[in-house]
């Protein structure tokens, strides 16, 4: 079930994050502190909102997306991970349906995403172009040499 | 002289976001709590580094810099702006290439810019590419419907 996660979901959100093989340290630390932001905070005031898809108490995906400053309803996918053992069967391809939808209803007019350009990011890549993303521009070596940023986006 | 401000400038930093033609009502603020972030938490904790241009007391023009979150020494220039009353003679320039100088001091490799696709920055974008920066991307309607972004990129 796709539903707004509760508090005691932080721990199965971050065995996620350390649980992809994509994820370095880093990143697994930066969803950690937008999810302590939003705790803390809330939505509104952290600019962060989580999603997750939860069956009988285990975690199966979270979303993490937020609306960007200094647009008109522009909002950003900052993270969307999947357990590597509920891969296939759909669920990404839900949560992000379920993400855009709540985003639309927030009046969110474009998403964006922004992804590596490495080819252990490959996977992700084609999943954005599948589901109706447009590769909008690439970054030469924005993440680091070597390693661009790809952005995608979608109207919605 | 160009150098790092102190509290007192926070004033005319203000005047000066508010009295260029192109920052909207929202960026005005944004610069002021950038500003405020720098002065609470320092520029390690808060990341975010200001420079001025400042001329017997008088402030000419401020930039404001800071490292991006998950790359290998990626900075963005989040800002700067020169005093409508002190254009032409080189100000915004020299201000440039001091943040760039100080961004190569915190060892950044690739320094990036966003602006406006707008008519009205034709100016900052022809600035841009006369200071050695390459127009990496564009995102359409990114800011707001008919608003694209334009990112710019210099290496370091």
């Amino acid at each position: 079930m796709i539903t707004i996660p509760s508090e005691s979901d932080g721990e199965q959100i971050h065995a996620i994050s350390a649980s992809t093989t994509v994820f370095n340290q880093e990143e697994v630390e930066c969803v950690d502190e937008l999810w302590q932001e939003y705790l803390s905070q809330g939505p509104q005031r952290s600019g962060y909102n989580f999603l997750v898809d939860k069956e009988a108490g285990r975690l199966l995906a979270y979303a993490c997306y937020g609306p960007r400053a200094l647009t008109d309803r522009t909002y950003d996918l900052y993270w969307i991970a999947v357990d590597p053992t509920a891969r296939r069967g759909g669920v990404g391809r839900r949560l992000l349906a379920a993400s855009e939808e709540a985003v639309r209803q927030l009046g969110g007019r474009l998403l964006v995403l922004e992804t590596s350009g490495l080819p252990s990011y490959e996977a992700t890549r084609n999943f954005y172009l599948a589901t109706g993303y447009t590769l909008e521009a690439t970054l030469k070596d924005f993440y680091k040499d070597g390693d661009d940023m790809v952005i995608f986006t979608k109207r919605l």
